[in-house]
C-alpha cells in the first residue's frame, strides 16, 4: 500500500469529482493537511502520470490517469465486496504470489489483494517465469480461504479462468478461451496464465493463493515465447485499459466464486466447458511420469480432464501439458 | 538453536566423552576460549540440569544429562542422513508446525527439524489444541520437500505414524497402534498425534510440514481429554527417556521415508496395515458433511480408508473422526 495516508485520500476524493474542480480550500479542510501539504501531493500524484489542471482561486481538477492499478482507482471504479477489504499494491515485487503466501501466513484476510505494476520474478506453473514488465499487464494475487478440502483447490483456478474469460471478452471484445487446466487464449496463443498455491492439512484448506498474469499492452517477449504468447494489444492492435479489465475480472470473480461458495459450482462448471477451447478435441498431454492422447470429453467436479485414449478407456488427468491437435 | 556457539562444542565434546574425564587444558585448546570460560559454560550446563563432575587437575567429565532434546544430543545419540542436518531448538514455542512452515517458506531445506521443549499452542487436527507441557513429551515438526503430487500428501503422514509407532514399540516396549488418520494408540487412548501440512500448487508439493506430538512422560491431562489421552509413562509406569524415543523415531522415519521416496510405498503401506487398529474392525466415521458406519477393509495408496457399509457398497473416506465400533 502506498504510505502518505492522505496522498490516497486526495486521489479518491479527485477521482470521486473527476472532471470538476474542488477547491484547495475543500480539500485542506477535507484531508485535514495545510494547502501547501496539498499542493505538494497533487504534484505527488503528477509525478505518477495523472494529469490534474490547477486554476488560481478555483482549484483542481482531475483531467486523466495513468492506467495505473492503484487501490483508490480500483475502489473507485468498482462494487467490490470481499475484494476490496485489503489491497496491497506495490510498484515493483518479485512475485505477487510469493508475496501473498506471506501475507496469508501472518493472517492476512479472505478476499486480500496483492497487486504489482512488475514482477521481477513472476511465476507460471512448474516453476517457469511468467514475463511481467513494468505497467503493461496486470500481475495479480487473490488470498482466499474457502471452506474446500485439498482435493477440491483446482476449482478455484476454475473459477479464476471462467472470471477472466468473462472480463477479456467483455472490456476488449476478444474471443478468449481456456485451456485446461489454467491457461487463457486468445487466437491459439497464451494471453493469461493462472497460478493456484494452497497451505492445507488432510482435512482442509488453510488458504489458497490464486495468482493472473493477464499480458494485456505488451507489445514485445522474449525469443523463448514469442511463438507462443500474445497480449490483448496485439491482437485487438490498440491499448486495453489495464483497470478496466482488472475491475472487470474482480466483479466477474466475485459473482462466480459465491456459486462456488454457495455449493453452485456447477454452474460454474457450466460456464468453464462453454468457455473451453479443449472439450470435444484431440489432446496430447505430457504429465511427469506419462504421455496420453485422445479426445477430451468433459472435466470434473475435482477439476480433472476426461480423455478417452484410443484404446478406448478414459482417462482421469489432474495435471500436465496439453496440446491441442487437429 | 543456541545462540552460544561454544556451548554446543562443549556439549558435545562432553557427550562424545561421556563418563571420561576431559582436562580443562584440552578443552580450552579445542573450542579455542580460556580456561575461565570453559569453567562458565560447564556452569551453564549445569543449570540446564547436566550433572558434570570437576576435579582439580584431572579435568571435566559429564555424569548424566537431562534428557533434553537439545540439537547435540540428536546428533551424538543418531547416525541420521537427511534429517540431522538442521535443526531447529526452542525451550518454548507457539507451535513447531507454525514456525517450520514460516522457516519452510523462507527456504529452509529438505529434512530440516523444529523442535521444541514446550508448545504454548500446540495444534491438533481441525484446530483442535494439543496439550504440550514442559520437558513431558516431543514436540516437533519436520520440513520435507517430497516429490509427491498434492493428492498423495496423506502418505506423508502414513509414514510418519509407521516410524512413531514402530519406534515406541522398540523403545517403550508397548504395544502402540495407527488409528486412521493420523492417531497413535496405546490401550485405546491417544499417545500420540501427527498433523500434515502442506503447500502446494496444483501440479506438485512445494513443502510438506509433517508434526508429531508425544505424550511420553505427562502424568496428567485437562479434563476434556483425561478420559482419551495417556502417556508412555502412565501406560509402563516409569519414566521413558524422550531422546531414546525421539531418535529411534527419527532413525525409523528415515528408513520408512526412503522407501516413499524409492517408489515403494507398497512397503510403508504394508507396515502400516500390521500396525493398524482399524482394518477388520467396524468403524463410524464423522465427516464434515456425512455420518457413515461400516466395516473398515483397507486404506489405499492415497491414504483413504474403504469402508464396506451395511448397504454393501465400498465408500472411500478420505477425512474425518473415526471411533472403533466392537
Amino acid at each position: 500500500m502506498m504510505k502518505d495516508g492522505s496522498l490516497n485520500e486526495l486521489l479518491l476524493l479527485l477521482l470521486s469529482k473527476k472532471g470538476n474542480y474542488v477547491s484547495g480550500e475543500e480539500i485542506s479542510e477535507k484531508l485535514g493537511v495545510s494547502r501547501t501539504a496539498v499542493w505538494k501531493q497533487v504534484n505527488h500524484l503528477r509525478k505518477l502520470g495523472y494529469e490534474i489542471d490547477s486554476v488560481p482561486r478555483v482549484g483542481y481538477c482531475l483531467k486523466k490517469s495513468p492506467d495505473l492499478l492503484l487501490p483508490e482507482e480500483i475502489i473507485q471504479s468498482s462494487r467490490l465486496e470481499f475484494l476490496a477489504r485489503k489491497i496491497y499494491y506495490y510498484p515493483s515485487i518479485g512475485s505477487t504470489n510469493d508475496e501473498a503466501k506471506k501475507l496469508a501466513q501472518n493472517g492476512a484476510p479472505h478476499g486480500t489483494l496483492v497487486i504489482a505494476e512488475e514482477q521481477t520474478g513472476g511465476k507460471g506453473r512448474l516453476g517457469r517465469r511468467w514475463v511481467s514488465p513494468p505497467r503493461e499487464g496486470i500481475w495479480l494475487s487473490i488470498i482466499l480461504r474457502p471452506s474446500l478440502e485439498p482435493y477440491e483447490a483446482p476449482r478455484i483456478t476454475m473459477t479464476c479462468a471462467v472470471a477472466a474469460a468473462k472480463a477479456i471478452r467483455k472490456v476488449a471484445g476478444i474471443d478468449c478461451w481456456i485451456k485446461w487446466p489454467n491457461d487463457l487464449l486468445v487466437e491459439g496463443k497464451k494471453v493469461a496464465g493462472i497460478l493456484t498455491e494452497m497451505s492445507a492439512d488432510m482435512d482442509s484448506i488453510n488458504f489458497v493463493v490464486t495468482g493472473i498474469g493477464v499480458n494485456v499492452n505488451n507489445t514485445d517477449f522474449p525469443a523463448e515465447i514469442k511463438e507462443t504468447a500474445t497480449s490483448l494489444k496485439l491482437v485487438s492492435g490498440k491499448n486495453v485499459g489495464r483497470l478496466k479489465i482488472l475491475t472487470e475480472f474482480l466483479s466477474q470473480f466475485e459473482v462466480v466464486y459465491r456459486y462456488l461458495e454457495d455449493g453452485e459450482f456447477g454452474k460454474v462448471l457450466e460456464e468453464w466447458r462453454q468457455l473451453s477451447c479443449n472439450l470435444g478435441r484431440r489432446v496430447r498431454i505430457i504429465g511427469r511420469n506419462y504421455e496420453l492422447e485422445g479426445l477430451a470429453l468433459d472435466v470434473d467436479d475435482d477439476g480433472a480432464l476426461l480423455v478417452k485414449t484410443d484404446g478406448g478407456t478414459v482417462e482421469r488427468v489432474l495435471s500436465g501439458d496439453v496440446s491441442l491437435r487437429e
